[in-house]
């Protein structure tokens, strides 16, 4: 037997018991005639005693132990004469009585320990070692509490898991897809799915009624931090539903993941529009740990006679409360900051509304003090305030005030991971334009519905068609999304019409969803959540690769196990390709 | 609102409330000046009703409605003057007072009913109308129990669920992998894990202790009606432990799952040797629901001058009992089941104990009544008894006597699908000679460890060798397996060379794990599940196909989206791969 008990469990209560333990030897010291081991595992950590007095040969034995050593021990539980109230375990310790080295450590590439010495590329090389830090475990602990707590709940609300397939068919619209050649059916692939989109909505047609998985989704874009090639989605459909009760539902569930997992009472989430969120905030996934909405000042400050207001189509502000006391140097590090080239603004116009009352601008001469007066109240702005002002095309003027009014909230500490803000977008554009393609895009995916109200501009202005389509934001993260699906055949074939897709073209990739919809489908609508992201923003940190355990790096490799890697000429010859 | 309840929740308490329900139209028929449909959801089937006298319209516009039409219908609860007592909601029906035609239907290819008029390819094709019909959801909705019901046992154990890479690395052990061309790294593939194996090992390196994961593998093998290219595992793993303790904390989850989701108290598993398996049952999953063991006879029938019998490494037969009055044609039967080129057997010779206490054997002429009277002893065969007799090489005439006891008890009914016999084999050898290749093979996979009093025999009696390895079989089908892993770099190294692997070969493919050993590897185990065939158990069915929502065919096709297909050529030019 390994262990009658884990490292984290023994305590006062104890006392006197002879116990088993395993694990890792986290550290060693030596006091007087003494050595102190913590030995540690998943659980906790115990502090184990070998005394000379009692046994020369095991406390030698003891201190040959390297770190990382795995050890077995037997022994007693003492009472400790200097406790460790910081520890569960801390109390007490264990007299050992005898000692055996499952397996020796080679000295870690890095410290195993809270703030390692190790870079990335070294951790990830290790992986393995990187796992047994805390940090990194806690995350892991923390994925599986969410999904457990998921099940749960949607269990509950009659949801059915169900697995879609992994090899399906490759589809133009979206991401790139991954592909797999067919073996059995040669100059054929697979396509790893993007999100089980059309199964799910087939479940719907069954009658399934309610479908959620947990569910590998796959993407050959170029990566960044917070994205992975292999990503898992909470996914969700539901028949017989309406936009509000799908909101609802969800709603629910990222309630009851606060609650249980981190004990906190979320509260009711607010909705928003998406063309409120772009008029106040600049971002169709705003921030709301703070306030500082967009204010539209061009009844105020256009006329005046300054070029970069009188030009521009939209001059904006928001409130940085309580900065009027910033330094030329702090401004001009702001000026600097929104005219980094992925921003791409060209100048930021202040007026400070000094603690004495005085407000000073840095387009003094084109306003009065009437004017800088009405500016100031437009705003609802207090002495001691900053107000910060853009200008520009609407659309760009908004996404650079919107960096703008994050970065200030940064620099105010407003964006504190301990506090939650969620909000529902609802009402997204149908369609979106592509300047690269030179049509409209399906802003959600080809299979959202538009507002019944809204079908007939499809063909005069197709921008201004809304969809029942809605998202999760929380702390300015999109975590989840969905919408109302469309259920019937002609208003789809209308949507790929649309798309620009002929009907013959429709027919080939979508024919299956366009035939379903004939037998009989349900009304229906879903959402899917990204998990990775969701369990990031419960973790407090910003990318998704610390909380997957084997992630790859944004070349795509793994570099613990070598992969991608070549494969065999026979493999090739069997699966009729070859590489060019 | 789309309804206010489902259609299976109305009852009697329900009377006088007005409702709203969607759903199927199940069907319809018409009485007098009244039209009756029955409309079905997920959750059941209710009546409504339409009578002329009420309202004349909605009476005719109730009478066009076709089967499978989704509608939404308005009425109230009333009691129905001819209940139905097998249905939960038999004893009222809904007293329409408008409906909506959500969505028309299509005459479907084949009927919705549990006993369908679909065949196989029509039914995959339109797999979405086979998933409504009862039988087939039914078995989704076990397999969701199933599902919630493991991860609730191995939660309350300690287990973390943890996603492995679905994107990892081709290995040239086992079966063959899909493999994905990776656009970033021309010339490179990624690999589809055929199992989690590598990654739950490092997990336990780790100190995850106890990990799990309901994942999806693949393998690209030619099909059969149990192989999919993509199934799912129940995959386990744990540090620290020995055989023992995986024995128990499995066998635990079986009875939970026995106990929670069919009501069946499993009682104790009984185990047995590998070795004991194959004597006295010829197969490494003998199906215990019944016993007829075999009994092995060279002492009695060897030696009498029967050149069957004389030649032959082993004789050995199994007792049908009570069939000993199975006719001529009976006995020709099982003789042409046996000499089936799938079995391949030569003759059966058989001895019945008739009913008045008279032995009659096919081989009369070489055996005295006494030779008879000792045969018959030996099976413990009472008057009625039908003995079975096969002689052959040994390994051979097991399996082809395995094949024939099974034959048997189907016909004697012995193979209930409600009786479930569960067992474990345990010490599985550790490799296995391969003809093909002319070197041995891991029978499980090659980080299975050897019994360590074993070790020794690596080199002189390889085949001897005992492997930590387990299944667990019920009802002579495996549904588990695993084993206590090698947790040693050296005794690792050395089972890659008894496999025919070069120092340079095993460090290329596998270094990560030979590496990950020396930095601290504690002992570990685990197990692995098909998810898919313990589904199929519990629905007392025989194929996996029909526990998968969208299952592909035997050409690895799945014919409703009419994948795998060609790809576009910039899609080739991307992954730099051609089609040959």
């Amino acid at each position: 037997m390994h262990r009658t008990h884990t490292c984290g469990e023994l305590t006062l209560a104890d006392l006197g018991k002879t116990v088993v333990l395993s694990g890792w030897v986290q550290k060693s010291r030596d006091l007087g005639g003494m050595t102190f081991i913590d030995v540690r595992d998943r659980y906790g950590v115990t502090q184990l005693v070998f005394d000379t007095a009692d046994d020369e040969t095991l406390r030698s034995k003891a201190r040959e132990l390297g770190r990382e050593y795995v050890i077995k021990v037997t022994g007693r539980v003492i009472e400790r004469e200097s406790k460790n109230p910081k520890l569960a375990t801390g109390e007490i310790e264990i007299k050992v009585s005898s000692l055996d080295v499952l397996n020796a450590a080679k000295l870690p590439p890095f410290t195993i320990e809270d703030d390692t010495d190790g870079g990335d590329d070294l951790r990830m090389k290790y992986r393995y070692l990187d796992l047994r830090r805390n940090p990194v475990r806690n995350n892991l602990v923390l994925r599986h509490r969410l999904a457990q707590e998921t099940r749960k709940y949607l269990d509950l609300q009659h949801f059915l898991e169900v697995e879609t397939p992994v090899l399906i068919k490759s589809t133009p619209e979206g991401a790139r897809d991954f592909v797999v050649p067919s073996r059995m059916n040669p100059g054929e692939f697979y396509a790893l799915p993007q999100s089980p989109q059309t199964f799910k909505q087939l479940l719907m047609v069954s009658g399934f009624d309610r479908y959620f998985q947990l569910v590998k989704c796959f993407r050959d874009e170029d990566l960044r931090a917070d994205r992975q090639p292999e990503f898992t989605q909470i996914d969700c459909e539901m028949a017989f539903v309406e936009q509000e009760d799908i909101l609802n539902l969800f709603e629910g569930l990222v309630k009851h993941l606060f609650k249980t997992v981190k004990g906190i009472d979320l509260g009711e989430v607010p909705r928003m529009t998406y063309d409120q969120a772009m008029r106040l905030y600049g971002s169709d996934k705003p921030d709301l740990r703070f306030g500082m909405p967009f204010v539209e000042l061009n009844d105020i400050l256009k006329g005046a006679g300054f070029p970069v207001f009188d030009n521009a189509e939209l001059v904006v502000g928001i409130n940085a409360v309580g900065c009027a006391s910033y330094t030329r140097k702090q401004l001009d590090a702001l000026t600097d900051f929104i005219k980094r080239p992925q921003i791409g603004a060209t100048g930021l116009i202040y007026l400070r509304y000094n603690e004495n009352g005085s407000l000073k601008s840095s387009a003094d001469k084109f306003y009065g003090s009437e004017q800088l007066q009405q500016w100031a109240q437009a705003f609802g702005a207090k002495p001691g305030d900053l107000l910060l002002v853009m200008a520009g095309q609407t659309d760009k003027v908004r996404k650079q005030l919107n960096e703008l009014r994050l970065e200030v909230a940064a620099q105010l500490g407003l964006r504190d991971k301990n506090n939650y803000a969620p909000l529902w977008v609802v009402d997204f554009p149908l369609l979106e334009w592509d300047e690269a393609s030179g049509r409209y895009h399906a802003m959600h995916h080809p299979f959202t519905s538009p507002k019944p109200e809204d079908i007939p501009l499809l063909d005069s202005r197709p921008g201004d068609v809304r969809a029942n389509a809605y998202d999760l934001v929380i702390n300015g993260t999109e975590i989840g999304g969905g919408s109302i699906r469309i259920h019937d055949r002609e208003l789809q074939s209308l949507m790929f019409k649309h798309l620009g897709f002929t009907p013959e073209e429709a027919q080939k990739q979508f024919g299956f969803l366009l035939d379903a919809f004939t037998y009989g489908a349900p009304p229906h609508g879903g959402i899917a959540f990204g998990f990775d992201r969701l369990v990031a923003i419960f973790a407090g940190i910003d990318s998704i690769r610390d909380v997957i355990a084997f992630p790859k790096n944004n070349s795509g490799k793994d570099v613990m196990i070598d992969s991608p890697a070549p494969i065999s000429d026979e493999q090739l010859a069997e699966l009729s390709i070859a590489v060019k």
